[in-house]
């Protein structure tokens, strides 16, 4: 770091290091995929309320679902230089892992577009679980979100990319 | 598990276990304050982008901050059953560790109400650490989002709650 | 008609026939709930669908009423004259009837303020029964949303209302 | 209703039962238009402000309509699963009815994309709808909203399609 | 500027010059006003298009006066520090002057809150001018909008303000 | 102005003087830029505060380019009859003046689309200039927005446009 280099490598700076929504005006449309997963670990007595027969017929995964679905709709009113875009698919799926008292939340987004939609299915992520956090911090106020991160993309002239886990990265191993 | 019990313990399900916005119209009006804090730990290439001499006028957390403060005003638009609620402050702090080639985000925001501000506090830090993504994500797509939590709130009836970190320690250090 | 009298039952217009968001400044802060409720009649196909064990886990009416509730939240977005308004409890509440093919949306809404939350209810009502609709439209684009009225308010100056069904109203007969 | 089958009708579900946004990636860009209606009943001392001699500037209709335009561009934020997607047209046309003491709000939504604008169209009406009674609630809080659902669409693999109107849904003849 | 000094003039800073949304909890709720205005200058052509028999039933200032109210019900998603607040009048006026092609919208925005609604009445003019143009921009893209400035407001610790308008900005005279 | 005529010059008016947000299905996707400017004047003592070195990490114009960037994807939000669409480039421009104790916006906005994007670039420079009012607010109540307008615009079927700027015009001589 001792000479001062250009920040070309950040897009989201021009030349002269000014913010601007990048111009993806050149890039052809193509179909993009992005899915993106994060947890959240919590205590026993929280965990124990996700049991379906502890709410009858309200149901935390099934809000928490919607929930990411509609934050992936709003990630351009949120991530300040993000393009808006349609979405032409979004899943959520939960793994429940019960040793770990912990849930994850896996988000696919995709269009067919110009730009990416990794934005998209890391704010679906994180959107469905703070809505988790949400429906039970009456419970546990110190549950805590980990491992928010990008799985893989495909699509783009950059091209297909998948996540590196390494070995103490369990977390991810069956997500994929 | 053995007896199906009740499902008060989650304010967001009524005794029907049906979702709704829960009844805070008895709640008293006060001042309520709610600290919340994350990360994100990126490759050294990214994180080396964050020194001010890499980006000129551009400043990724200049942006990250403005954006933090804006997704704490989105809250109950993003979290199905939020109250929407004004604010009467919000700030938000960085803390750059460069031994761990992470950038943690501290989001404070307070009220004065008749519902706390723990999930504006959130959502801010995760609006805040994913524009961090958004920013650098050209260099390293990899950068995970981890540790986020209540640090503390104040106000209301249920009265002053800290997260149980080892008491010694500031806020943050043994929460991983 | 003969005569031009002056528009001033219209609230929402000033005594020049100006539209404005009327001043409520001078009102007190009271405790303001409404109740409005509004139906869907279905064919028996699409009523069919609405049976729980047909969708395992996906559930229509759990996701219209987090849909009616966030629609609620949207209402000063949508009604060009309402006021801005915090909500202190919403609710809602679904009535099949298998006789009719046809369910019933209620949503209960309530505020301590200047105004009262007629139209967060009556909002609420239609956004539940238009996601019902979206739901179901692969089966039936027929569907007819039908009977959303206000079934009572209570609070501010001019009181409580109930609404006064006729004979020819069975339709709210149960809801009350 | 003896054996328990696929949900596949229900294309917001996928084959686990579980809600998504449906994938639209496959279908072609094509010319997709929706027309839908609803009216609105009221009494005469609220029909009879509808006169634009009696408001004189301010026009009912002319606020309805551009509410009833800005929530057809509302409706992905509003119904969880709907697709965000461009407008190219919106129209609106009311139709007073002075026997019955009723407006009939009609939308026509155009699109050029992979998935139809029946929901753009439906929203338009509802909050067209809406936004008159929010006009005119000072006079009569009773009136009711009828009769909401989609006229006909064109566009799209599933092709054209018409509302049957039987006999009993005389509201509709007048309409097409 | 020979010495740095402290920045605390500008209460969007901390200090220590990190940009925050205000701390206003200890303010007192008070009813606060604020008014606004601006104009628009255009050519004959579009001018004329202004009158109303031009447009039969369409209005330009009608819509343009409802895009204001509502613009400055959007004002805190618009301005990154501003605090959400609820709005308890907005009113909305036009002179229209002929000798100058021009017309002057001017806002009134009021509530009872903890800060003021300068912001609000400002984002209600830009937007209700914004809409001029884009109505009447078929027939005159070279149209400017003028003298945007916060007229007056009053409440709040800082009390009554007024506009102090010199020689030169005699727009200002009639307003008042 | 003694015969009625025709209101077929605003597009945004049907030929029965209906306001629609018209009909652009029949346009070709074209790549579209528009570019607008406006200023904002204030005191010297605002002026002052723009200088870096009196905000320490705070930076006014840092602000403003996010709110004018995020300003941008809101406008179909806030100008009724505006197509929604998506944005490939949104660029912001500052230039000081410390003769006038001014500073300029200037946004440019690209598409692929079958609409133009003036108003975006429009409604980026007002917000732009209104959240740079918003930080300066505490030292100068009196700042004056001006001389916003569109400079010049590409793509579509009218082709290219520049402002036409006269004598009395000078402000907008060096923005092009």
């Amino acid at each position: 770091m001792n000479a001062i280099v250009s920040n070309s490598q950040l897009t989201h700076f021009d030349a002269s290091g000014q913010a601007h929504m990048v111009d993806v005006g050149q890039k052809s449309e193509t179909h993009r995929i992005a899915v993106a997963s994060g947890q959240i670990r919590m205590s026993a007595a929280a965990f124990e309320q996700l049991q379906p027969e502890r709410n009858k017929k309200g149901d935390v995964l099934a809000i928490a679902r919607i929930a990411a679905i509609s934050g992936c709709k709003q990630t351009s009113q949120l991530i300040p230089l993000c393009h808006p875009l349609g979405l032409t698919r979004v899943a959520v799926d939960f793994i429940i892992d019960a040793s770990l008292f912990s849930v994850s939340v896996q988000v696919t987004a995709e269009t067919f577009g110009r730009t990416g939609v990794e934005m998209e299915a890391l704010t679906g992520v994180t959107v469905g679980l703070l809505t988790i956090y949400d429906m039970l911090k009456a419970v546990d106020k110190g549950m805590c979100i980990e491992n928010v991160h990008l799985l893989r993309k495909a699509g783009g002239k950059s091209g297909d990319w998948v996540h590196s886990n390494d070995a103490n990265d369990t977390n991810d191993t069956n997500d994929q």
